[in-house]
């Protein structure tokens, strides 16, 4: 059989990162790659505790279906922790739990996007975020970032000239894959601009917690007066990854759309974990959780950044992030960055081209992005020696 | 803000059963509307002490990040199983873990079907596949069921005259929500066909393993020589639905489109789920289980066809299923079925109209889905009880 498929999968390719991710796995290579969190940083021991109390006291419910919408007592208890830390939340705002946070991502575009639609995104952006438009037919018009958030004028241009714009996807703090944190006035002006213009704003923050310095910076969804925002978070960075559990807060009328469109995809998110990610809100430190967290990543994005100094010096520029799981490094100008990352890979350091976090994967860029979160503080001082010498002997 | 909606979701309506699901969730209401596997067959035992053992042997696998394909070892554990009980698996297919069925039924219009394009689908059919189609944008064209499968000759009309047909979607065996199994005949008609109008079929056999009565009958994937088949399996029935695994078998160029699809939406399956599947699987006593769980249903199904028999006498015709979850009943003509459901329920006995199922809710439909699983014994004779009650008594 000749196999036809759909005009929006047909052009898809694997993404680059989860294709690396499975080439590097369980080889003895030094993953500045990857975007797992750091594996200390799961509270094994409660995870332990909660799931034997949970499968001891109530096996079924963790076992039968639920409902679309999610485990109740969940979405209660996160309801009240992004009204008291993030300021979000309106009446009119409901919440619910998804598969993650990619899934919110998914269903956002899904339920807003026709074929052929518009999605203004930074450029450079989350490759999954991304690929998940792609997927769905939705075409993307990228807005260059600068240190303090997208470029405004270049939005506001976007906004005026790309044809059938439904959504401003962005992820204001401590971007991935740039680490660049939007600052207050931009995120007050993109607000505007998508009132304005009448586009809703998908707003993503997987990292919001993840700030190891600095002083916080409100939410674009905390000034949400209008309805216009989908927020998307995440348990992946601050209770475990392969859990699957995210969560979405959104305008109701939005959430329910978005709801039936799970349904059609998994029904429902698994129970056992969303019981779990409850237990861990309510019967745990979570507040000393974060900052055990922020301790982590804060000393390893230290040492990756004091090793950059060291080995590549004055070479490369790199974004200091105020947290957050990555930082991005622009090569010397005479490097051609592809061949760095594979010389680098066959080195045994491996680091995603930046062109891959491009909504036009051709347009010029001479970036890596670098993870602090995955490598042991070892090998982050060994892979940047690597990257030094990577440098130095072979460009 | 007014919010504008994609035209694929803007007429998509919540799934009736989910709805009532969540209505008669927590209240004192007989549950024959459900679709949920008996919790007395989940293996509450053997899940705690494989969550235990897996959370101390390899917590760090259980709770990162997991590649989009799904768990390796479970993999491979199913494949073997797969080929030993269902003849299933060419060296040209392979096998990958979804976040339940559903997941497969949604990937696989995903990637086939561009927005206007044909499913074709048993009518009346699993309601929850044929909204995911709707989400996705295909027009459905349905096909009667008969006691013994589709009509074979109006698959062939629809295949002559549907535009754009990519795919026939089936459930062979005790279908939900008929609980009709197509024949062997009938099976080999469907693949026949297919590869003569060169469209695929999307097997969905999530009961496959719940037979009570009579001889298995070969799945279509065991007939596939030409590539024609996505196969769809899941866990929920077997060893519990609340923890979202299933599984797909296709041929590779299939699977290799439908993995990219999956990352965007979640980007892999739960991970500790997956291990337990795979505990279950290899260290489990995998066939008593499966015995046991038949037995139940023996046992619930025949109690409420002889309550049937007993409340309801010639009043009513029903199937007779050898396996799955549910019968169908078709109540006298002059009965109108939608008041008769909501008397029902006003009486405190859930069921499902059988409109619900039909690819166009509108066409007649005189027949009731009602779930043998869910209830407890007592609440199966109790209900049906009220069920012949409420005929008699109302109409």
């Amino acid at each position: 059989m000749n196999y036809t498929f759909s005009n929006r999968i047909a052009s898809l390719q694997p993404s680059i990162i989860r294709e690396i991710l499975k080439a590097s796995s369980g080889q003895n290579v030094i993953p500045f790659s990857a975007g797992n969190p750091a594996p200390e940083t799961f509270p094994i021991e409660a995870i332990r505790t909660f799931t034997q109390s949970i499968l001891e006291q109530d096996p079924v419910t963790a076992l039968q279906y639920g409902i679309t919408e999610g485990y109740v007592p969940l979405r209660a208890a996160l309801q009240q922790h992004l009204e008291q830390n993030f300021n979000t939340g309106k009446p009119s705002d409901q919440l619910f739990i998804v598969s993650g946070a990619q899934q919110g991502i998914e269903l956002a575009c899904k339920v807003l996007c026709n074929e052929g639609d518009t999605i203004i995104c930074e450029s450079p952006s989350f490759i999954g975020s991304l690929n998940s438009f792609r997927a769905s037919g939705a075409k993307l018009a990228g807005v260059p970032m600068e240190t303090d958030g997208m470029d405004i004028d270049k939005l506001e241009h976007a906004l005026q000239t790309e044809p059938n714009v439904k959504m401003i996807y962005v992820i204001p703090s401590f971007q991935n894959p740039t680490g660049v944190t939007t600052s207050l006035e931009k995120r007050q002006a993109i607000y505007a601009l998508a009132k304005k213009y009448g586009v809703m704003i998908l707003e993503d923050n997987p990292y919001g917690e993840l700030r190891f310095k600095g002083e916080d910076v409100p939410t674009i969804k905390s000034m949400d007066e209008d309805g216009l925002v989908i927020y998307v978070g995440s348990f992946s960075k601050i209770l475990s990854a392969g859990l699957r559990v995210g969560f979405v807060q959104a305008p109701h009328e939005v959430v329910e759309k978005m709801v039936v469109a799970k349904q059609g995809e998994d029904v429902h998110t698994a129970m056992l974990p969303q019981i779990l990610a409850h237990r861990f809100m309510t019967e745990y430190d979570y507040a000393g959780h974060i900052n055990l967290i922020r301790d982590v990543y804060l000393r390893k994005a230290t040492l990756m950044m004091d090793k950059l100094q060291e080995h590549l010096g004055d070479a490369v520029t790199y974004t200091r992030p105020d947290g957050g799981l990555f930082l991005w490094c622009d090569l010397p100008a005479h490097v051609p960055m592809v061949d760095y990352a594979k010389t680098a890979a066959a080195q045994g350091v491996a680091v995603v081209p930046g062109n891959a976090f491009l909504v036009n994967e051709q347009d010029p860029c001479n970036a890596i992005r670098l993870n602090f979160s995955t490598p042991s503080d070892e090998q982050i001082a060994k892979g940047v020696e690597i990257l030094g010498q990577v440098l130095r002997n072979s460009f």
